[in-house]
This record gives structure tokens, sequence and C-alpha cells, in this order.
């Protein structure tokens, strides 16, 4: 057996290991790739957002407060990150069902001020599972929901096999 | 041009770039001077207001409660100066985004009961930079934006270069 | 009768309208002079202190940060301005009494963390009667607690006809 | 000397006198490059910490939890980050002087819980100014204070003149 076919039998036994259908749960690693997208798109948009990410017991996993961020941006991107796996839906869903008259209206009141019922939050799924979420908050509710849209739908490129 | 020469040219220059651009964050003698120019307008109006001051990390810098303003005036204007910096808009302007089905609605529920959404709160600019905020409360809610709105207005006037 | 005759009744009407004997309430403008004489005492003593005046519901009158004082003395400070008049003695006091196995142990938690048992507050005491509280923080114990009871000790040379 | 001269002489001038002094607050790059420092020294003694970052508003630039850190650690780092700026101290220094008996017991009560007392939180200081926190939290006593002595530490090291 020579160098290379080695090198191979350890990538393929690596890649078994890690590989992405084994991802339940999020990463210190995998929130600082998806934060690091997040903010490179933001910064395309001329938005300085707070960026956070949950995982699946709805904790926190990252913060990440830009420069010259909202100071009122963390606790409300850490909620939509808590909402979304609480209620295991976007924040932007929530919207509509937290207005006065609809189904879910008062929902905002029942979790000591963490639910937040406008756009900038996605529940990250991945192999039909949720394995935490991202919140986003900095921008219009229109520039947040894109960013935490744009952030839900990176995930898969930023899961990857080493 | 001697050493003597151009350094005193050097300091002239950064004296002009720096003064009063140096002032960047809210100190208690400015902030003082704002709330004594409040409270003579207000006193005009027949209100007894409390007179909050933030810095840019939107702590509390001055707080002033005329005699016999209202009891629950303290922590709502402490919070609009509190909002103002850590949202960056006039309470006025959030009020209109507040609003059941407008983009903000339940941001205020999630902060901690800081985010006030009604007048009577204004970001103090000065050279374009935000330096602190200012919230009144104790008269209506057009008589509290008229001061935050006349504060905002003659802070150019109560900085001065020392 | 004079001009000077005048004045002079004009002066003792005035007189008999606010002597000492009448003021059983913090004000502000009472509030202001006295953090302007621990100020300046401060300065002295090279201590930045936030300065509290609470009146005789234990409600804030006054908070005053000077600039580079802790952001924690805030708090500090107004919940010694609340201590005080709350329980009727100096925060110096109350700290013997809340120690491990004394007679208010425990103090400190009954009160939604609003208790504070170390030195720096003092009752405000004109004509025997509790008129408001001073909160002092931003030294050393020993210096916040000098500055309180400076305060205290000059309370009746600012209480002045005018 | 025409002008032109002088004027890159002043701007030398300026620059040396502004750079690196000029960094007096923390940001999110500087922030994310002394966590991965303090993450990495972490790793080495076996320790899963949560590491926060404040600015000088003692409020959040960054929190990062580390696999399989303590979900209490969360609370404990962004406070231990906000207890040294708001103190301007090391919070094992706040350990001795909080202890009953000593100046400051008491004070672990009077900031709505977010006073920590006990070591894995310095003030970051550059050019003799607090730019900013760190706090740790995730292993003994022991560990978190010599994780956060070593960010500490290191800052200079991470911070340079762009």
């Amino acid at each position: 057996m020579n160098e290379n076919e080695l090198a191979q039998i350890v990538s393929r036994v690596v890649q078994e290991k890690l590989c992405p259908a084994e991802i339940t749960e999020m990463t210190l690693a995998l929130a600082k790739r998806l934060a690091a997208r997040v903010e490179e798109k933001a910064k395309e948009m001329g938005v300085n957002p707070v960026v956070a990410v949950s995982n699946t017991g709805a904790r926190p996993v990252l913060v990440e407060c830009t420069d010259d961020s909202y100071i009122a941006s963390y606790d409300v991107a850490l909620n939509k990150a808590y909402t979304v796996v609480a209620l295991k839906m976007p924040t932007k869903t929530l919207k509509t069902l937290a207005q006065p008259n609809e189904p879910l209206y008062g929902i905002q009141f029942t979790n000591g001020g963490q639910i937040v019922i406008f756009g900038g939050g996605v529940p990250l799924v991945h192999n039909g599972k949720i394995i935490g979420g991202l919140g986003v908050s900095g921008g219009s509710e229109e520039q947040d929901t894109a960013l935490a849209d744009f952030g839900g739908a990176v995930l898969e490129e930023e899961i990857k096999c080493l």
C-alpha cells in the first residue's frame, strides 16, 4: 500500500464519520460559517446586522454583533433564534398568526418576552430535521427576512465533510 | 519653517479636524444644559416632565424628575432615551412601525420592556453621528414629542468647543 | 413707600412662604444643588460618582452620572437612594445588620434587588424628618460613605430661602 | 516646504497619534480574533467554554458557545463581560470585595443579576483605556480565570493597525 492509497482510505473513513447525514445538532463551527455568509450578504446590502444561531434546545450557540449594529438588535436576533426553534416556524409565519384576532394573538406575551413576531428568523433544517435556528436583526423587516432566508438557503453549502 | 512653527500648524489642523468634531459622546455637562433647556420649555407649556439623557451605549447619563411629574414617567423617559439610541430612530417613528400589521409589530415585547413605541424620544445627532438620546415623559404625547424635538433642535446651541 | 422698603417687604413675604420649616419633600432644585456639592467634593477626592437623590416615596428625583463613572454605579446609587428612605437608615448601618447571622440577613433578597447593604447612602433629614435620600456610588466604600455623609451634612446649607 | 508637503506631514503626524491609539472601542473583528485565541487555549486545557466579549458600553459584541459547553455558562460569560466593564475590574478582584463583611458585600444583588463575583472576567485594556471586556465560563474557576487572563494578555497581539 502506497501513500496515495492510504490517504484515500483515511479520507473515506473520515468522510463516513463526518458526513452530512450525521449532523443533527448545530455546532459552533457551523454557526460561525453560517454567520459569516449572512454577514457577507448583509455587507453587500449595506446592513449591519446582529446574527444569532441557536441549537435544537433553542439555546444560543453564537451571537455576532457587527460594528454599528443596533443595540436593541442583540435581544431581537437572539429571541428570533429562540422563537424559530421553540415554535418550529419562521418568524414571518408567526407574524400573521400573532396579529390581533388571529389564532396566536397573545403568543408574544407568554414566554417572558422571548417570542418575536416579525420577519428575520428561520429554523435551520437539514435532512428534514430542525438542527437549529437563525435570527437576523438590523435592517428593515424585508432585509432581515431576506438575510434569514438566505442563511437558511445556504445551510447545505456550509455543511461539508471535512 | 522651523520645528516650532510646524508643530503649531499641525496642532491647529488637528484642532480644526477634531473640534467640535471631537464631541462623539454625551457628557454630564452637556446633558445638564440640554435638560435645562427642555425643562424651561416645558414650564412655558405647563408640563412637568421627567427628562432623561443617554449616551452612545444607551446607558443613562442624567435623569431629572421635575416637581409633580408622574412617578411612571421615570421609567418611560429613561426607556425612551434607551430606545432612541438602541434603535437609532425617534420613538414617534417607531410608533408607526410597531402597530399591528406593520413591520415591527412586536418589537415592544422583545427587549425586556425597554422599548417605548410612542413619541417623546429622539436620538441626539451631532456631525451626522448619534452622540446620545433624549427621552421626555410627562405631558400628552404631542407635548412630549414637541419637547423631545425641541431638545434635539437646540443640541447644537448647547455644544460648545471648550 | 420707596423702592427699598418695597423690596424688603417682598423679600420677607417670600421668606415666610419658602422658609426651611416648610420643606418636607425633596424638590428637583434642591436635589440639583445637593448633587452639585457632592460632585464638587468628589472631584477634589478624584472620584467620578453617580449621585442619586430620592424623595419621601423612595422614588428618584435626580440621577447624575459623572463622566467616566462606572456603568454599574447607576443601579447602585439609585438603589442606595431607595434603600435609605425605604428602610430609614444609612446603608452603612444596614451593612452590619445584613451580614450572615445578623438580624436582617436576607433583607438584600426581599425587595427585587433594590436593597443596598454597603456604605454610600444616607437619609436626608430636615427638622427631624426624612425629606429624601442620597445615594453615591463610584469610589471605594469609604469614599462613597464619606461623600454621602458630606451630602447629608451640607443639606441645611443648600436649603435656603430664596 | 509647499502646501502638499505640509499636508503630508500633518497627515503622518495625525496618523502616528491616532494609530493604533485610535482603537478605543471593541470591534467584531477583534472580538473574533480574541475569542479564537481563548478557545484554542481552552482546547489545550480540555475545557469547553462560553466566551463573551463586550464593548465600552458593557454591551455584548460576540458570544461563542463551544460544543458541549454548559447551558448556564451563556449567562455567566455574558454577565462577566458586563461586570468587568461596568465595574472596571477583573471579576476575581470583585470576588474578594463581595465576600461577607467586605466593602462590596451585596453588590451581587443590586444590578439585576448581572454582577458576577468569581473569576473568569477581565477588562480589555489598550493604551491605558478599557476598550471592552472578556468573560469566560465553562471550566473550574481557576481555569476560567486563567483563560480570561490569557485573553487579556494576548489582546495586544490581536490589535493590529489596519
